[in-house]
C-alpha cells in the first residue's frame, strides 16, 4: 500500500487556482537544506554555552542524536508518525506503512512532492527534536548511554507525539491521524509540542535523573559561536517554518513574516529583561532570546499579525528569560536552559494564540482578548498539558531505566577532566599546535 | 486600500510566455531566508576584525539593528518606501499604505507573492543598511545611543533614499514612485545607492561625528571569523541580487552569473594591489575583496556580460584596496572600512554601468565606452552624488543632534576596558572557563 | 551558434506530465546558493584541521582555487566540458562553443534554464574540485605557484573529465559528448569520478611532488571549526546532489533522502571504526565520516534505495577511516586526507553502484548482489581506472614540470615560521590584540 505523507497543512495548497506541484517541489528541496544547517547550528549554539572540557561532546552529541535518528526512522520510525492510526485509535500509525526498505519510492507521475522527500524531512524533525534535549546532559553523560537514550527518546517519545500532533485524517485515502490533531483540534503549527515541549520537558526530565554536575561553569567559552550557530539556526527557521506549509503558497510567504518578526522581538524581549534586572543587555542573551522567539512563533506563526508576532516573540523572549533563572533556583542542572527556551517558549506561543489569534490570520483562531470563542482554550491547555506530562514522565522512565541498567552518568574523574578527551580523546583548541 | 509591493524589476516577468507565480514564490522564499544569513555573516566579518575586547558589542550591533528595524517598519516603515508617492512628489510614499496593523494580509487568490513577503524582504534590506554603518562606531559609543540612532538612521536616511530608488510608478494603479527611479531613470539593480552608499556614507558621517577612538587596533583578532563571515555575505547576496529579479525568471540567472564573478575578481584585484604594495596578499585582503566585489556588482548586476562583472569586481577589489588607506591618512576612524567597501565599492559599480554596460544585457544601457549614450552618465552622477550627500548629511545631522542631548560617546573608562564588559558585561571568549 | 549547457540528468525532467520550467529554475537557483557555501565550508573544515601557523594559507588556497577557476571558465573553459566534442571523439568539448564573451546570454524566452545559469553551476563543480587538492599542499607550498598549479589542474585534469563524465550526447542538437557517459555508459550521478576522485588523486600526486613537511602536526588546532565545515558541506551537498538532478522534480526529491542518509551513516561508519580501533569515536572523526559518506553517495545517490544508502555512507566512512591510516605508514603529507576521503570516498561509492544498485531506482540499475547484470561492472571499474589514471598523471606531471621551473616548495625557513606569515604576513589569531 502507498500512501501520501502529508504534513498537516498541505490543504491549504488546494486554496489556489491551479495546483503547480513542481513550484512546491523547488521551494521544499531549498526548505530541508535549510533544516540541515540546524544541526550544525545548534551544535554551535550549544558547544560555545559550555566550557571548553566540554565542547566537543555537546557536538558530538547533537550530531550523533540526528545519525542514530536517521537509523531508526528508515528501520520502522516514519510509518509511527504519519502512517493510519492503528485501530484508528490516533495513538501509534502503522508502521508497516512507511517501512524503509518497502519499495516506496516510485515516482508518483504528477510531478510533486513524494515520499522520499517527506520522508527526509520528517526525520530531520525527530532529529532537532532529541538533539535540543542534550541540552540536559551536559558535562556528565556517557556518549554510549546518550546514543541509546536518543534511540529510546525518539522511539517512545517522538514518535507517538509527532503523530498525535501531525498526522491528519485524510478522507480521500480514508486513513486516520493522531488524536491531538483531528480530535482535540489542537492548534500547532509548526511543532511547538511534538518539537519544543517534548524535547523541553525531555531535558529537564534527564537532567533530574542525571543529577547535577559536581562543579558547573557560569560562563560560555565563546560567544561568537553561539552568536553564529543562533543564526544558522533561524536561517534553518525558515525551512522549517516556512516548509511546514507544504509548499510555495500564501501561507509559507505569511509565516516567513511572522517568523522575522518574533525572532527580531526575542531579541528585544530577553535583552529588555536582562537590561532591568541586570543593568546590561548580553550577546548571549540577544543569541538566546532570538532563538526564543521562534519557538514561540513556531505553533502561533499561523495564526498572528504581525504586531501579534512582534508581541509573540517579545512575550517569547522575556518569560523565557525570567525561567532561565528557576533552574538555579531549584539546584536543576538542565545546563543550556532547553527547557526554558524550548519548553517555556513552546508554552508562551501556544498560548499566544489563545489570547491573540487574528482572526484574519490563515489559522482563522480569533483570540479570547479580541473576542474569540473560549472553546480553543481548553483544547490547547489539554495539548499542552499532556505533550509536557507525558514527554516528561517516559523521559523520566526511559533515562531511570537506563541508569539502572547500563548506567547514565559519567566517572567522577572523566567529568573533572570534561567530556572532550574522557568520551572522545580530544580537545576543542590546540592552540599550542602550530604546525 | 491594497497594493502589493514590488521591486523594480518585477517587470521582467512579464516576459516570460506563461505566468508561473508559484515558481516565482519558491524561488523568493529561499532567497529571503538566504538574504538572512547576511545578518549572521555580517557580525562574524565585522566582530573578526575587530579586537577581542569589543567583539560582541560589534556584533551586537548588528543584531540590534535589524531588530530595531523590524519594529520601526511594522508600525510606519513599509509605505514610506513603497506606497504611493505623498502629492506625487516622488519624495516619500505614503506611510498609510502599508501600516503594520492593517488589514494587508490576505491571500491575493493568485498563488504567487504576496504582501507579507515583501514586507519580510524589505525589512531584511532596510535593516542590512542600517547594520553595515555600525563600522563607523567600533569601540566608543554607547549601546543604547546606537539603537536610537539606528532607527532615526532608518527613518530619515534609509526610508525616503529607499522610495527614491526602489519605488516604481505603477500605471495598472494609478501610483507614483520614487523621483530617483523614475523621473531621473537612474540605474540601480539591487541598491548600490540606497544601501551600500548610504551605509558607507553613513558609516563615515557617524565615525566623524564620534571622532576617533583612543587607542586603535591594528589587526583583526581572528582571521577565519572574518572569512566564514565573509562566506555567508556571499551566500546571502545570491538572494539579495537573485532576489531583487522578483522571481524565478531570466533575470535571476543572469546576475547570479555576474555576482559570482565579480565576487571572485573582487578577490584577485584586492589581492593584487595588496600583493603590488605590500608583497603579500592577505586573507583579510581576500575576504574584504571578495565582498567589495559584490558590492560593485550590486548596482550592475544586470547592466554587463560576464567579461564586464570579471571588470566590475575587480575594479572594485582594487580600488576599494587603495580607498582603505585613505582613511588612516585622514585620521578618521571608521574602523572597518564601510566608506571604502560600500561606498567606494558602490559607486565603482555605479560607474561601471556608464563605461562598460552591454546593450545586449537585461538592462540594456550600453556603456559609452561601447559607443553608448551620454545621456546615462548625468543620470547615474546625480544619482550618487545625491544619495552620498543626502546619506552622509543626515546621518552627520541625526549624530550630532543625538551626541548634543543623550550623548553618544562611551566613557574614557569604559572605552579603555572594551565594550564587551562595559556594554554587555561579558566577554567573547573565555578559555580559562573549562568547566 | 547557441546551445543548452545541459546536465546529464536533465533528461529526467521529460518524465514529468506537464513541463514546469520556472519551478526548475526556482530549485536550481537555490541549489547553486547552497553550493556557494561549500568552500566557506571546505575553507573551515580544512582550516581547522592544520595548526595555527599554516590555517589563513589553507583558506587562501580554497578561495583562491576559486577565483583562478572562475577566469578560466570565462575565457575558455566551459566549452571545453560541454561543448560539442571536438571531431566527435569524446574527448574534449569545442571550446568555442562558449566562450564567456561570445554573445550567449540571450533570454532563450522559455521561462527556464538558461545559459548563464549553468555556466555559474559548472564553475562552481570545478571550483570545489581544485580546492579539494589543497590537501596535498598544506604548509609548504608557495601560494603563487599554487595559483598557477590550480590554473593548469583545472585546464588539463578537470576540463577533460568533465567532459567525459558530464557531457552527454544530444540528439537533438546533434551533439556529441564524453564518452565515459556516452559510449562507457559510466554510471556516475554527480561526479564521483570528475570531481572526487580526480581531486582525491590529484592531492596524492601533488603531495608526492612536493614531498612531506619537514615537522607535521598530528592535530588539528580548531575542532569546532571542523564540525562547522563539515556542515556546510552538508548544506551545500544538498544543492550539489539535488542540483545534479536538473530541476524541481522526483529524482531531486530521491537523492535528497539517500543523500541525508549516506551523511548520517558514514559518522557512525567512521565512529565505529575508530571506537573499535582506538576506543574513542571523536568529533574529527564524525565530521570526516559526514563527509566520507556524502562523497560515497555522489556517485550512486540515485542507484541505490534507502538501507541501500545507510550502507553506502557506513561504508564509505568506515573503509576512509581506514584508508586515513595508509599515509602514515606511506610517510606521504597527503595531511588532510583528501586521498582517503574523496579518491576511496569516491570508489566505495561507485563499488556501491555495482553491488547494491536497486532496480527500482532513479538510475534504474540492479546490483549483482542482486541479481543484476555483471555488464555494469567493467564499465564501472575502467571508469574509476582511467579518471584514478588519468588524475594522477597529469597531475603529477604538471606539479613536476612547475617545481622544475617556478619551483614549488617554499624555503624551509618559511616552512617553520608557518605559511600564513610566510605568504601573508597575518595570523589567524590575536588575542593579545584587544583593542
Amino acid at each position: 500500500m502507498r500512501r501520501r505523507a502529508v504534513l498537516p497543512h498541505v490543504v491549504v495548497d488546494d486554496v489556489r487556482g491551479e495546483a503547480m506541484p513542481a513550484a512546491d517541489v523547488a521551494w521544499m528541496l531549498a526548505a530541508l537544506a535549510l533544516v540541515i544547517v540546524m544541526f550544525p547550528g545548534l551544535a554551535l549554539f550549544y558547544g560555545g554555552m559550555v566550557g571548553t572540557k566540554n565542547t566537543l561532546n555537546m557536538m558530538m552529541m547533537v550530531m550523533g542524536a540526528l545519525a542514530v535518528t536517521s537509523v531508526i526512522y528508515v528501520l520502522y520510525g516514519h510509518g509511527f508518525v504519519v502512517g493510519d492510526s492503528i485501530g484508528g485509535l490516533g495513538i501509534l500509525g502503522d508502521p508497516m506503512d512507511h517501512l524503509g526498505f518497502a519499495g516506496i519510492y516510485e515516482d508518483p507521475g504528477d510531478g510533486g512532492l513524494a515520499d522520499p522527500f517527506w520522508f527526509a524531512f520528517y526525520i530531520l524533525f525527530a532529529g532537532i527534536t532529541i538533539a535540543i534535549v542534550a541540552s540536559g546532559a551536559v558535562g556528565r553523560m556517557k556518549f554510549g548511554a546518550w546514543l541509546v537514550f536518543a534511540a529510546l527518546y525518539v522511539t517512545f517519545v517522538y514518535l507517538p507525539l509527532g503523530h498525535w500532533v501531525f498526522a491528519a485524517d485524510d478522507e480521500d485515502l480514508g486513513t486516520v491521524g493522531g488524536w491531538m490533531r483531528n480530535d482535540l483540534g489542537l492548534h500547532d503549527y509548526a511543532g511547538g509540542t511534538a518539537v519544543h515541549m517534548a524535547s523541553g520537558l525531555g531535558a529537564l526530565a534527564l537532567a533530574l535523573v542525571l543529577g547535577p554536575r559536581r562543579e558547573s561553569a557560569t560562563r560560555p567559552h565563546n560567544v561568537p559561536l553561539i552568536l553564529l550557530g543562533s543564526g544558522l539556526l533561524w536561517m534553518g527557521w525558515f525551512g522549517f517554518n516556512g516548509g511546514t506549509a507544504g509548499g510555495a503558497n500564501f501561507l509559507a510567504q505569511y509565516v516567513y513574516l511572522t517568523t522575522l518578526l518574533a525572532a527580531c522581538a526575542g531579541m528585544l524581549g530577553f535583552c529588555l529583561v536582562e537590561k532591568i534586572r541586570n543593568g546590561k543587555p548580553t550577546t548571549l542573551g540577544a543569541a538566546s532570546g532570538l532563538v526564543s522567539g521562534l519557538v514561540a512563533i513556531t505553533p502561533s506563526a499561523d495564526a498572528v499579525e504581525a504586531i501579534g508576532a512582534l508581541v509573540v516573540g517579545f512575550a517569547g523572549g522575556a518569560i523565557v528569560c525570567w525561567a532561565c533563572t528557576w533552574k538555579t533556583k531549584l539546584g536543576i542542572d538542565e545546563s543550556l536552559d532547553a527547557f526554558a527556551v524550548h519548553g517555556m517558549g513552546g508554552i508562551v506561543g501556544s498560548v499566544c494564540v489563545i489570547l491573540i489569534g487574528y482572526a484574519g490570520s490563515p489559522a482563522g483562531i480569533e483570540g479570547i482578548l479580541f473576542g474569540g470563542s473560549w472553546d480553543i482554550v481548553w483544547r490547547e491547555f489539554v495539548g499542552i498539558g499532556v505533550t509536557c506530562a507525558y514527554a516528561f514522565g517516559v523521559t523520566w522512565i526511559i533515562a531511570k531505566v537506563l541508569d539502572k541498567t547500563i548506567g547514565l552518568r559519567a566517572d567522577e574523574e572523566d567529568e573533572y577532566s570534561g567530556m572532550d578527551v574522557a568520551m572522545h580523546q580530544e580537545t576543542a583548541y590546540d592552540a599550542r599546535e602550530r604546525v
